[in-house]
């Protein structure tokens, strides 16, 4: 008998499971936030719920508890005075060891059906998240509902689908018989157990908390595994509330709810170190920077560590049929979310000599010039532009976009906006600056924030030239490529397709190079320096169990 | 149209992903090295083919050759006087680069089908590589085709199984149509092309230099990645028939040679962890000492390095109604190759108040007497004993042998055999010594060879928490539990499940805890030190390959 949450939830693992085989369009979490899809009066009652956590102690009960911290500061300008448990690591992993011996045994339809249960009640909870990912990222409001809670709710259930399918293929028991040359056959009684790793670390990030933290979440949870989540000190809500449903339903479907537990820190201290480092820990999630996800590839040599780390993504111009369409498009990608997206372009190469267009040539600075148009276009009215720039989400930022004006000449300057309704939050333009080729130095590294380069190059060749050696020396997450020739289409595939990166191909309509959609798009592709694992696929899941038989004669 | 070899080999296949899925008994390599199976004269030719080799230059034409290299000597006291080509890494390195540009292209159909064609060949070749098995390792003629042929290829073709079923779930192309609240859907088309890692490392041991080597080398082979092939240097020619094979095949099907290339070399050098530090190399596998595997570990970090190390196996004799088959059964496991199995068991724990059977009470000593005896009787024949025992791989066995002489009291002494054919090889008889849970810091490291422990310990339950302890801080292959009551069995199973660890029950019958079955048996968990991956499951291929996708507005 399975457990019920598995029972409950079978229906949607199994088309899930199909989604995942055929990767076209599926998703069971509407991303629209609307009252008609998600009831009358849920946006109020989730904002409600997010405005009485202000200046209290989150209600999360967890042992080992010496005492509360939280600093966490909106980029609107928000202070939220939430504090969260602040513990004892060794306690800590005392009591998810504990937890984790009942929950290892439960086997995978129990770990599947509590995964799924929570990602219905997380799901219930996203106008509350959403109002989370807003205050702690920086992310306009119809972005943090959507990537921080339907989007984010995808990607968490095609890691259950992913991990579920990979455990069903292991028969739990076989008779094995082989026939002897003379007399009966000798025949064994096999039994096949999947077992977890151990516990699993799941570090997140400022900019995606949700997004890029439940693909790791529930991979490991689905799989058997305890998990530890440890958010970014600036973006622990959207976690907490997350490791809160979580624990409920563990507490509801008969386990200890330590097999889900937070560790809220302060920032600059070293807690994601020495958890990463603990021995009981066995599977390391990281979203962040390369020089801390290196580090985790270096020195958590007792687990599995999965990393995203930074990247550097390019757009290859060479020609268009739709040079409007083109500009419409790249100054929505450089625009939404300020470019702080992990996908977000930053390079765009032109050749020197222009571009052919549908209206004819395009001289390489015409072509920077209508990019810096779009983007100025898009923006103009500082009402609609905060809602797809949302607020900057740290101060490096700031300072980058200030030293990234003195690289070149400027194509479009930042500027600031007011915002209307959060007169403290930091809101920032888009910068684009020109370079030549000659500035790899430059435009090699990645320059996070609201920062583009138009860089002129000698050729197309040249750009793509230039943009493999991007990709496989500094990483890369997207790849972008607009051409009406089918021979460059063709050299540009191959090139992502040897350097491991995604390709979009003359996207000038309402898709964008920075939208991964789950089910479908593969995030990663675990294939350059940008990530070692992609979101998500069967390498993501299968190396998160193990399988330990026992036989027996007949 | 899907490649030639493909569409040949196509049904055995899909046998053989069948085969996975259900784990029973299944193979398409026969073990019987009878003519009646491979033909007559097969024997007679495959020996003849082996006996041509000798003192000859083995032919392998392959590129950056810059010399001969080759000292193997038969543990049966012949000596080969093979050379191989010596290369140099650069150059060498540079060709399987550029055989890799098209082979990378060819898609899953042509690697599987190749890969499938290949062991056909190596089926084929099965008595020319028992025999070369056989006097590089020193296995015994019959093992020496088992292993090393039909139970080789059977783990390979296992390999290429678990890869063609994770990649053929990634779909090469699929249609996302999301629905708009107004107007007509967003379509995409989306192409997914798995691209492999990239070259791929195998280093191969001197015991089992085939049936540890082709899972690695077809695993790697079937999803795209060039496979560079290092054998141990006295136990190049099995690795290099394989190779010239390979060659012949990939020629065939209209590929580069070079996408399977041969490194043989001169013990001592350190060709392996140059080669295992090259960039171009993003996979290896890894089989022999924890000391090099841990080195590989720690510093082949561009790489998906896959390992299997030392491990202490251990038998926990509880009970039994079948005294006299436990007898054999051990006797037989601890005889098979001279202990030099890394299945073998090791330590065998017995209660000091000894045991209860079917035929009344049995003391410690009496046990242990009784093993002796077991397997004394089942090498009173020197002419049977050779074909059990083989001969022994190295002088590090023998040293081994004796410095374990003086551990404790010798229940049964080791003893030289004369080969009745072979009047040099080096025959050695198990050596068991009697021990006490105190001696914790001998029973607790391999001593790999004809060396087994017989253990006292407080009680069943004492026996049962060494084991987890031996099996957490150094590593099992394997386990074995003798018991008659269901609470024991189960706390053992509990024990085998925690740690991670296959768990052999009540073999008293013609199964050994040695004899891990492909299809059937995961060799290793990769949950304890001993392994970081089984042979052969789903996350010993998944990582194996990446998917790269590129989309377009339809």
């Amino acid at each position: 008998m399975a457990h019920p949450f598995f029972e409950k939830h079978r229906a949607t693992l199994e088309r899930a499971v199909e989604a995942i085989a055929r990767r076209g369009y599926w998703t069971p979490f509407p991303e629209s936030p609307s009252p008609k899809v998600y009831g009358e009066g849920a946006p109020e009652a989730g904002k409600a719920a997010f405005d009485k956590l202000a200046n209290q102690r989150f209600a999360l009960t967890q042992p080992a508890t010496i005492g509360q911290v939280g600093t966490e500061r909106s980029p609107y300008g928000v202070r939220f005075g939430i504090t969260y448990p602040k513990v004892d690591v060794d306690g800590l992993m005392a009591a998810v060891e504990a937890a984790q011996t009942t929950w290892r045994k439960a086997g995978p339809d129990a770990w599947v059906g509590v995964s799924l249960e929570i990602l219905e009640r997380i799901n219930k909870a996203s106008f509350e998240i959403a109002n989370a990912v807003m205050h702690t990222t920086g992310q306009a409001f119809v972005m943090a509902f959507q990537a921080g809670g339907p989007h984010a709710q995808d990607r968490g259930l095609e890691a259950v689908a992913y991990a579920w399918d990979e455990m069903r293929r292991v028969p739990a028991e076989a008779t094995w018989e082989k026939p002897q040359p003379k007399g009966d056959p000798v025949r064994m009684e096999k039994r096949f157990r999947i077992v977890p790793r151990g516990v699993a670390l799941v570090i997140g990030c400022s900019t995606f908390p949700t997004w890029n933290g439940y693909p790791a979440l529930f991979a490991s949870l689905a799989t058997g595994n305890a998990v530890v989540v440890k958010p970014h000190p600036n973006a622990i809500l959207p976690l907490a509330i997350t490791v809160r449903i979580a624990r409920d339903v563990l507490r509801e479907g008969g386990f200890d709810p330590n097999v889900v537990t937070l560790v809220a820190h302060e920032p600059g201290d070293n807690v994601a170190q020495t958890l990463a480092l603990r021995p009981e820990i066995k599977i390391v999630d990281f979203t962040g920077s390369t020089a801390n996800g290196r580090w985790l590839e270096e020195h958590a040599r007792q687990a599995q560590v999965y990393t995203e780390k930074a990247g550097v993504n390019q757009v290859i111009v060479d020609s268009t049929s739709d040079f409007a369409g083109l500009v419409r498009n790249l100054a929505f990608s450089l625009s939404l979310y300020a470019g702080q997206m992990c996908t977000a372009p930053q390079n765009i190469y032109v050749p020197k000599g222009g571009i052919e267009t549908a209206d004819g040539h395009r001289s390489f600075d015409d072509v920077a010039a209508a990019i810096a148009q779009g983007v100025d276009k898009l923006l103009a009215d500082d009402a609609r532009a905060v809602e797809v720039l949302g607020a900057v989400v740290n101060d490096g930022v700031l300072r980058r976009l200030e030293a990234a004006r003195a690289l070149g000449p400027i194509a479009l300057d930042t500027r600031s906006i007011s915002h209307p309704q959060f007169p403290d939050a930091v809101v920032r333009t888009p910068l684009i600056v020109k370079l030549t080729k000659a500035d790899r130095a430059t435009y090699l590294n990645e320059w996070f924030g609201p920062i583009a380069f138009v860089i002129a190059t000698e050729s197309t060749d040249d750009s793509l030239a230039i943009a493999r050696d991007a990709v496989v020396g500094h990483g890369a997450l997207t790849m972008s490529v607009y051409s009406t020739d089918d021979a460059v289409i063709h050299r540009a595939v191959d090139v992502a397709e040897d350097v491991g990166v995604s390709l979009s191909i003359n996207l000038t309509r309402g898709i964008f190079v920075n939208q991964s959609a789950a089910f479908s798009d593969f995030h990663g592709t675990g294939a350059n320096p940008a990530a070692n694992a992609a979101l998500t696929d069967a390498a993501y899941v299968a190396n998160r169990f193990r399988v330990v038989q026992h036989r027996a004669h007949v």
